[in-house]
């Protein structure tokens, strides 16, 4: 659990200046530390945190909820109460009753309470949702929401595997397995890009594991509330599938189909005309779109990480050199050698194309 | 360019603290603030900043530059007279005798010098580095590397575009137009793959459209140190192409396919057996491999600015209640209602599902 | 329908030799003219067919049934009566009573009865099917098969359009609409590669449009005979959609995956190590796959249908000339300009090559 | 070569009535029972099938030469001699004298000359020539074509493998290696599609293996008649390539894509607008494109070998039975049993839907 104030993280929007990272005072101050905070303001406790950031003139301005399931409700209660808005990691509560209570919470407060889920903040998902919206497709007639992942298919719960402990625990996690960890996800998925409510399911858990308390497999027959047809599918026993979330929806003229693990295009398949792809930050998209993708068109966001990778191990060097004057580089950074055979080849290249050269050596 | 210092970014690794944002005093300490950095490390002059920065006990343990390319000789070459390591943009310097002259500062001082060939930092560029090392496709024999964009299909130049701008322009980019811009990702990407020179050349630039000063199309066939042939073939004026930069290497047993805009896959196809696709995060990578993922597998990187969408989103209600009350929230962002329908969602349909209950009616 | 005897089409195994075309004696007779068929066995009656070929020392050795549904059991059970082995379209018969009354038939007769389920067919469907038979994936544990078509998103069979009107005429097709047209590939293709029956079902039929009468949307839970749950979705009103069959099959593990519209591709998704991916016609698939593949790998069978283009284009010109003396070729077809220019290309390039000429104009 | 008239083969367009199959006569006799020709147009010489067929009344209307690249001149040259057209394998002759020879020839008879460029002939490929000539992408700017496969990576000629056998003899193929056998498929495939010539090349041929006498691998510089830039890369020591032709062409406004391993799709992307996709058979498709494909949209051309495949297998059962009454059919063939499980699936389903029954037991 943090606690944010908008300013810097990310866009110069948020920035994090508080928070109760753990119940070890000396570890949430540690935490603090980590992420630039005043340790004055790392806490152990999330209500004393709550109680010292009212009475600052500084105080935080939203708390932002991390933690496993079954402290979402307290938190988001003990913030509301006192005056916090409040961003939430899905599931809102461990089961029905407890979401319902949350809801008469922010209710009664007025306050603003968001939930992560994730996939809606998809550039191609929100302009998914914006076609659908438009009509462009027509009434919806039928939806196949498929999310699948294959990590369960050992029983990794035995193995102390932390990810698979907590989700595979009732007391934990809730009373759903797959379905409460991604299942939701898929639901909202189909609800946010359909704009359509799921009206009547047709719901078949099962387990496939011994010895394993929740499901792992989850398929659903589905009405939409106009009726249309369409099928929930969730696994996560699907053997060799890494994060496979996918939408395929629909309407008259045509249908929509998004895929997770290639989150930067947005298919259209129309009745009578061509097929068409969108592309994330391309520049027919809606100024709403391209604004919610923070690199040129065809440059994936893996593409901030591929940096960081390269100043990671730049660094790595830096710091050794403190202790190990003739430390080298990891071979991985391109260095001077690089450099200068790059500009070689330009120049060389530039020089004899200009001069009708034909082939020449290349030396450096 | 920034001064940074190890510490927090990435990964907890490095820390912005001083920098020369601006030539203009009052706008580099505006930008120190955004960046968390205090005034007095905000400076208007590199070179000063080089100076007072060797003067403190917790001075920059390096330089990173990111300026225009003219700035990079002069800047590498200041930071590393006083002592500091350097991380640059690509190119190392405007032509190959600035690059040279780089090179002897480089060797004189010991001083570490890195290079942002982005493309390098994907982790299975890596891996694909490593199965070359190792001899898993024996000797390379074939290499064709593409690169091509189509930005420059229009006379971008002339619509004071700034990107496009300082790019055509000799003065600010050196002599290569697209061949300095992104050839060289082209050709740094061959030959850092395939650990293989490029020993000759027979190269082709040209320029499609008038009053363009630099090549916007070059192709070049070349051999590699070991004899084998190969294209480099990159465009900026191939309309409707994003950021198409794909490797394709061939040796004795088999080939290695890697594609920019899908980063986190590496095809190799053998001579007798099936083709093999490896996915980014999957636990069968070598260990560095894996450590260059910051995400489980099937997770693309854009999940993460998936998040800063939402919290982008949400933070801006925040800032808007501060003046009005009333101010509702984005309805891109998912609230308390999605979170009780995936709460209602996942208890109905488990308890439908163990009552074998087929269809029932999802209401809440 | 058709009556033949193996001789030549495919591969030189069947000719034909008889049928009964049409109703009509005349367009019989015509019809077995275009097939290269002696008129005297060209037949207008299915019975009278049986009975004289029935009488001949070159009887024909089975019966192909390419009819509408409903004669699908008349005419396989004179066949068979008269002593003659049956090949036929799917459904085996127009519903359950008539498909047992026909097995009954088959079994009292002890003939060969076969059923073209074609996407059976497929080289990589019965590798499919083998692997999994191998335990290479464990038990099966989930499938999902889905089989999407678009063609009915509008009220087509109101246009008179044939294959329309009589797949949703009840009379005609039976009580299944997509269920009966398409659905039976799904479900046969799932049991056919999983080697599992299908044991326990959980149905939900819709009809989108008024005044269609039979489903054109089907969505089933189910259960594999050893547990394991699946998921059979089919619609045509997928609008958008063209054929798009797929199967995912899931084992302990990996998962096996094959497209209809991609059909020379298989993909095996593992736990532990990379994806594969099997193609068509590859040395490393089994002899019978690598026997089902008439081409070399890497040609998609569209190859043969290309040279059909050609020539079709050719001897039309061919036909034209019979009349009139001028008529030109399509310039769709590449004539002996194409060919000079091809060789060309070869002897200049060879040339230049060895000379190391560099550029040379291309003139001819 | 085979002598063939219009009428059956394909579309009912050409009838194959003549032959000279091999210069043994026995052989051919042999060969024109199997393709269903009298035996007394089954010649062993192709001038006496030329002399002999130019006096029967029921004469050919065209040669089609499908021999070895060394007969193709003296072939054609004396059909056309004796009056036929010719439609020719490619290339045209095995040099540019013996194909400038043969133009002479076509020009002095008048006749039809066509060459069997198979790629031509796939649906989308014409469609992209059409598209274009229309000028919708503008002027073209750059070309990018690659052919590349991998069979020549090992030594195959020396294991007496026969077609890797003549095409490695410069006697039988001509002076190109890979150029000469796939070279020249791409080089047509560009002029065809753009519609603009090749004017300047600089060719560079080499050869990876020892003991190889002709070119394995060719990369050519290119510009069109436009002075437009291009790349033609081909190769055979591609390891782990299968039949890999891509074509890249680009305009001022979009650039067209297509390959050979997925003939069934045109990309197009543009500079302003979402992509596009184009579907062979689809009904936004010009006329002649459409008639092209024989199969409705989203069904392969494979599918007419799955078709084959059954009824090959379901053959052999018919002839085993001939002399082994029990033999028994191979369980890859769908039978009753698949038949009245399907019927059952179609009844139970729909019976179970309509009464709203949820899971039912699904047993036959």
């Amino acid at each position: 659990m943090l606690a944010v104030e908008y300013d810097v993280t990310p866009d110069g929007q948020i920035e994090l200046v508080a928070g109760a990272f753990s119940q070890d005072s000396g570890k949430s101050r540690q935490a603090a530390k980590i992420y630039g905070i005043d340790e004055d303001r790392a806490y152990a406790d999330f209500r004393q945190m709550m109680e010292r950031e009212r009475g600052r003139p500084d105080a935080i301005d939203f708390v932002t909820i991390v933690t496993p399931n079954h402290l979402h409700l307290p938190v988001a209660r003990a913030a509301m109460e006192h005056g916090f808005h409040v961003m939430s990691d899905k599931p809102a509560a461990v089961n029905l009753a407890e979401a319902l209570e949350l809801q008469s919470v922010v209710e009664a407060t007025g306050l603003l309470y968001g939930l992560t889920h994730t996939y809606t903040g998809y550039p191609l998902v929100r302009e998914a949702r914006r076609i659908v919206a438009s009509g462009a497709l027509g009434q919806i007639r039928r939806a196949l929401v498929v999310y699948s992942q294959g990590w369960l298919s050992e029983q990794v719960e035995a193995t102390g595997q932390k990810q698979a402990s907590w989700r595979s625990d009732p007391a934990k996690s809730g009373m759903g397995g797959a379905i409460g960890d991604i299942g939701v996800h898929a639901f909202n998925l189909l609800e946010y890009v359909s704009g359509r409510r799921i009206a009547e399911i047709c719901p078949s858990l099962s387990s496939s594991l011994p010895m394993r308390l929740l499901d792992d497999d989850c398929n659903v027959l589905l009405k939409l509330d106009n009726g249309a047809p369409g099928v929930l599918s969730v696994s996560q026993i699907a053997a060799g599938d890494r994060n496979r979330l996918t939408l395929d929806l629909y309407g008259e003229k045509g249908g929509l189909h998004w895929e997770q693990e290639d989150p930067n295009q947005l298919h259209l398949n129309w009745l009578h005309r061509p097929s068409e792809t969108l592309h994330a930050a391309a520049d027919y998209l809606t100024p709403p779109t391209r604004a919610a993708y923070r690199l040129p068109v065809g440059h994936p966001e893996g593409l901030i990480e591929a940096f960081a990778n390269i100043y990671r191990d730049f660094a790595a060097a830096v710091r050794a050199r403190a202790t190990e004057p003739a430390a080298a580089m990891s071979d991985l950074v391109p260095g001077i050698e690089a450099g200068v055979r790059g500009m070689a080849f330009v120049q060389r290249a530039v020089e004899a194309s200009r001069a009708g050269a034909g082939w020449v050596k290349f030396t450096i």
